[in-house]
């Protein structure tokens, strides 16, 4: 029997990966979708590290879940960086210290099964509307270190030409803003990504945005700015994504939503502020098109696993999702 | 012989037309897409006269280029104006004085034909990817009055869930910009928007925005300010396209046009001038995934008659139109 055949007569496991920057989140689904088990552990530093961290991790959901790796139908693996659509090789993923990896060579080499490689984000729009259970366009927008969407349309993911689309971070909103780490100025993620908002704050802390929260309710006028420009930033990314792509739907997700409703509240005061001189804004009732993920809601790692799955609704397969781009 | 039977006897001429404020812009096409004739009527002001006008300018043309009624297989409508797309209604086509009308029923009673009615500025983005050629997805941008974009993704017009995919011109890039028509401050639009530009110039003339380059080119500086304005608002519109839907090609048309290279210089030089500092932005290209339509290209109309026709790459038809938003 080979493995080929083992594993179409085995459970038909699907494995997900989210591999971040500090640790990898795995999920197992079955042929329905169910989710079997979830492990988390440490990534490693530098594509050897990160390899064996996908091949450790997946190998503890198996044994977390009680599958063998003859039962893995397919590995997902999400991760940040950009994916080549056509090779699945990982480009510049900066914070797990990888320069170009081919995850399915390496890793496959020792687990037997199809691989499909995504970025991160885009992997957790495909989850988040997996969880939504219809199939409306949406995009998910993550708040994270960084700020960046995925946009899911069809029950695919929507990659665009080059794998830039969703990339709403980079677009400035603000000529005389914060210069972005990217090298423009006043660009989305100065208003509402982590890094920048820890940068502008300044001083040291686990969640440096819950910090900024705390002050500017203590009447901090820097915190308080700060908090507004975080409001402001993630309004205007789901402006952008609605007036550019109309989804239905922005699920924002990321390390933000660890703020909860603190964090929704501003934002659909910014988008009803913004909209009450405009009839036009007013009729896209972006604020009610917004919802917050539950924090440790494993999107990524669950989106990961349906990148080879084929059900109705995510007629995904690693070659689909090749051409897609 | 019914008239259905006459017309797919016929010679299954599709017509298109392209009403706009001031002329109705008609053309029809073979089954092979190739134009046959082309006619310009004035349109007229309020839903019975441009009803008439779809009318009249679909009769002068089945005269100019030699076929009758029931050779018509299907008439192509674009309108600027919110257009339902389960119903084909028109609404608030306020430059037409038309608040709701059902073009199909009321001119469809004259003319025994499908009609099909789009939003004018999607219709062009179809008309604009026809001309192209291929099927890689692009975005038409509409530089007129007004500014807003079509995007054309695998053949089809991507409307998104309401119908407001491509609104980029609505998209507020500075926070201290000018109040646009929307009521919000610093649209793209208030930016690269021919009614804003000649707004903010002032002064009479035929086509306000030459006399701001002409000016400008004079050492006006006013003039020169504004001529910046429109190149970065264009800018912001192609980044904004790119950064969110990630289209290969970003086709410029509308009235601005006309200004051609002297325009496409400026908007090329601020796209680069925006890469500068950023490697990523440099990634992208953008200045090399602009083009300028010709002035006078009749996309908008072409577009409109293939809103019907179902060839390869352009698998659109009424109802598919209306379920794909």
């Amino acid at each position: 029997m080979t493995a080929g055949s083992a594993r179409s007569g085995g459970r038909a496991i699907r494995v997900g990966l989210d591999v971040g920057g500090t640790k990898t989140d795995a999920v197992a689904i079955d042929g329905s979708g169910e989710i079997l088990g979830r492990v988390r552990r440490p990534t490693g530093w530098g594509p050897d590290a990160v390899v064996q961290s996908i091949v450790e991790t997946t190998l503890a959901l198996a044994g977390e879940a009680g599958f063998g790796t003859a039962d893995i139908r397919s590995v997902g693996v999400g991760i940040p960086g950009m994916v080549d659509s056509g090779s699945g090789r990982v480009l510049h993923a900066v914070n797990l210290g990888v320069e170009s990896l081919d995850i399915a060579e390496r890793a496959g080499s020792v687990i037997d099964a199809p691989f499909a490689v995504e970025n991160d984000v885009k992997a957790a729009a495909l989850g988040a509307a997996s969880l939504r259970g219809d199939d409306a366009s949406m995009a998910y927008l993550n708040l994270g270190t960084g700020v960046a969407a995925g946009i899911v349309a069809g029950g695919r993911i929507w990659r665009g030409t080059h794998g830039s689309a969703g990339e709403v971070g980079h677009i400035s909103v603000d000529p005389h803003g914060r210069v972005c780490g990217c090298g423009q100025r006043g660009c989305v993620e100065t208003l509402c990504g982590g890094g920048a908002l820890a940068r502008a704050w300044g001083r040291p802390g686990e969640l440096p945005v819950r910090d900024i929260f705390d002050a500017a309710e203590a009447g901090d006028p820097v915190a308080a700015a700060l908090r507004a420009d975080l409001a402001r930033g993630a309004a205007a990314a789901v402006r952008i994504l609605v007036l550019s792509v109309d989804v239905e739907t922005v699920v924002i997700g990321g390390g933000l939503t660890a703020l909860g409703t603190r964090l929704e509240d501003d934002i659909v005061r910014a988008l009803r502020a913004d909209a009450e001189n405009s009839p036009f804004m007013r009729s896209l009732h972006l604020d009610e098109r917004i919802e917050l993920l539950p924090i440790g809601s494993p999107v990524a790692a669950l989106g990961a696993a349906l990148l080879t799955a084929a059900p109705a609704g995510y007629p995904i397969t690693e070659k689909e999702t090749a051409a897609h781009g």
